[in-house]
C-alpha cells in the first residue's frame, strides 16, 4: 500500500475534481510487483486500469489470475467517463483485493467492497487508512459538503507576525520554505488572497519550476470589499490572467460556495491575517500549513489580530524547513 | 568526551557559582574507562581529582601513567578553595590531557594548556566544543561580563499569545513541557517574575520530584513597580520564604547587575510578556526556551505587546514535547 501511495501522489494537483489515486498490482506470493498505476487526469483511466495495463505490458504472457491489487481508494463501481474499476478487476481475476479508505461518498461508499465479495474475492479495506485518506482530503470535502478543502498558510515569525521591520525586508520565512509554498499550490486547485495583500504584494502566484510541470496554473481568486484594485496587478497582466478573478465584497463562505460549485476541490488560502482571523472564526478552514521563522517580535502586522479566537490542531506535524519549522495540522 | 560530557551534566544546578565539569580517565590503549568524575559542589573537589580518586579506588594496583584524561573545560591552575588540577594531572603522570573548552576566564584562559604543555604531555584542546561551552554557559557569561546567564521561557500559542480563554482555563502548555520547566528552573540559580505574574497566578515556583534532589531551591525574585505586593502569595508564605526577594522599582538590567555581584550566575525568567518583550529589548536575554502549543489564537495577552522589536535565534533547536513544540535558542 505504501507503493500504491507512492503513485497516488504523482496525482496531486493534476486530477480535480477526482482524487488522486494509486494501485499497485503484487503477484500471488507478494514478492513481485507486477504493475503500477495512478490516476493522471479526470476523464483518464482510473489508476487500477492503469496498474492492470502496467502489468500487461510488462508480462505480456503472464495471468493476473489470483494476484493482488492493492489501491488505495475503493474502486468505482459505476461507469462514468470511464468503464466501473470493478468490472476491470472481476475481469481480470484477482484473487485479493486490499483497499485502502472507502468511497468518501456517502452514496458509493462499500458498493465496490459489495459487489467484489460478492464474487468471492479476498477484500481487504483500511490498510494505511490515515494516509489513503490524506490522499483524497480535497476530494472528500468537495463531495460531502459541496465546498473546497482550505489549507491556509502562513509565515509568521516565533510570535505570530506576519511582517518584519522596513530594514529586515519582506520575506520572514527562508528559500526552502518558500520553495515548499510552490508545491502547496501545485497540488491546490486554486489561490485566493484578500485585496489588501493584493495591493500591497502584487503577488504572482504562479507555479514555478518543476511543480508547474504537467500541472496547470491554480485559479487566481481574489476576494476585496467593494473597492476596486489596481488594472496593472500582475494577477491581470501576466499570461495567466485569465485564471484570474476577483470577488467584490462577497463572503469568504459565499465565495468558497460559488467556487464548490464549479467543481473546485481545493484552494489554498495565501491571505494576510485578516482573512485567516476570519477563516479561523468562521471554521472555514480545514488545514493549515504555517511556516515560523526563529524570530522573536517582528512589524505591526499579526496572524491573528482579534483576540478570544481558538483553533485547536490536530494530527500536527512538525518539520524543518531551512532554518524554519513547518508546521502542519488539521483544525479540530 | 561524550562520557565526560554526560558527567559534566549531572552538576548542573549544584555547582553554581562553578561551572559543572566532567572528567573521564581512558586507558593508553583507549579501549578502558579507569575513572569517571563529576564536579559536585562550589568547594569541593574538581572533576579532574574526582576522576582520579574514581580510578584508584577502582584500580588501586593501577599506575595511571600514561593514560589519558578527558575534561569538559580546561583544567584549574591556581590553587583555591582546593589544589591545582594541573597539579594533579602532573602527579599522577597523564600520558594525553583532552580538553573541551578553554577556561572562559580571560585571565586564565590557556593558562594549564601552557603549563601541561611545558612538560610534554600531549594537550588537545576543542573537542566537542559546542557541547562542551553550553555545559558553562552560565559560568561564562557571569565570569566574563559580572551578570547571570538569563534565560527567557514562555508557553505561547502558534501565534505567540500567553493565555487562553477563560472557559480553556490556565494552561497552554502540556504536562510535558511542565515537567521539562521543573528540569530547567532546578539548574538555575534563580527564577525572576514580574510582579504582575506574582499577583495573577501566585506562583510558587518550586522545584518538584527528582528535580529538587541534591539541589538547593532556586531563589525567587520579583521584579515589582512601586506597588506593594500581597502578603498572603505563596512565595512569601511557603517553606522557601527565606528564598524569596522582591525588587522594587529596579530596571531589570539593574536587579542582574546586583544578582550578578552576589554570585548568582543564571536566572530563569518565567515572567509575562512584558518583563520578557523589556529584556528581548534591552538585549538583557541570552536565551530562550518556548512551548508552543498546537493552537491557533488564544486571549488577550502576548509574547511581544510591542511592535518593531526583532531578536533572531540561533543554535535552534526545536524538539516534540507533548503535543507542543519546545524551541531553544540562544539571541544573536
Amino acid at each position: 500500500m505504501k507503493l500504491a501511495l507512492r503513485e497516488g501522489r504523482k496525482g496531486l494537483g493534476r486530477t480535480s475534481p477526482n482524487p488522486a489515486v494509486g494501485a499497485v498490482i503484487v503477484s500471488k506470493n507478494g514478492k513481485e510487483v507486477l504493475g503500477r498505476g495512478w490516476h493522471h487526469k479526470a476523464g483518464h483511466p482510473h489508476a487500477e486500469i492503469e496498474a492492470i495495463a502496467d502489468a500487461k505490458a510488462k508480462f505480456p504472457r503472464r495471468s493476473l489470475a489470483g494476484t493482488t491489487i492493492f489501491v488505495t481508494l475503493e474502486p468505482c463501481s459505476t461507469s462514468g467517463k470511464t468503464g466501473a474499476c470493478t468490472d476491470a478487476i472481476l475481469e481480470a481475476k484477482f484473487g485479493r483485493v486490499v483497499i485502502g479508505t472507502l468511497d468518501p461518498n456517502p452514496d458509493h461508499a462499500g458498493a465496490a467492497v459489495r459487489i467484489l465479495a460478492k464474487t468471492g474475492i479476498d477484500v481487504s479495506v483500511g490498510v494505511c487508512e490515515m494516509e489513503c485518506r490524506e490522499l483524497i482530503r480535497f476530494f472528500a470535502k468537495h463531495i460531502t459538503t459541496g465546498k473546497p478543502y482550505v489549507i491556509a498558510k502562513s509565515a509568521i515569525t516565533l510570535d505570530g507576525r506576519t511582517t518584519l521591520t522596513k530594514a529586515r525586508g519582506q520575506w520572514i520565512s527562508g528559500p526552502e520554505s518558500r520553495e515548499d509554498v510552490q508545491k502547496l499550490r501545485a497540488e491546490c486547485d486554486a489561490v485566493l488572497i484578500g485585496g489588501e495583500t493584493a495591493r500591497a504584494d502584487n503577488p504572482s502566484l504562479t507555479l514555478r519550476g518543476k511543480h508547474a510541470v504537467g500541472r496547470e496554473q491554480p485559479y487566481r481568486f481574489v476576494l476585496t470589499a467593494i473597492k476596486e484594485l489596481p488594472d496593472d496587478l500582475n494577477l491581470f497582466t501576466d499570461k495567466f490572467a485569465d485564471r484570474t478573478e476577483v470577488f467584490h465584497g462577497k463572503s469568504l463562505s459565499r465565495v468558497l460556495t460559488t467556487l464548490g460549485k464549479r467543481g473546485i476541490t481545493s484552494v489554498l488560502l495565501e491571505s494576510g491575517g485578516r482573512l485567516f482571523a476570519h477563516g479561523i472564526a468562521k471554521k472555514l478552514i480545514d488545514e493549515v500549513v504555517i511556516y515560523q521563522a526563529p524570530i522573536i517580535g517582528g512589524g505591526g502586522k499579526r496572524l491573528m489580530q482579534v483576540d478570544d479566537i481558538i483553533a485547536d490542531l490536530e494530527n500536527v506535524r512538525v518539520t524543518k524547513s531551512g532554518v524554519d519549522s513547518r508546521i502542519q495540522g488539521t483544525i479540530r
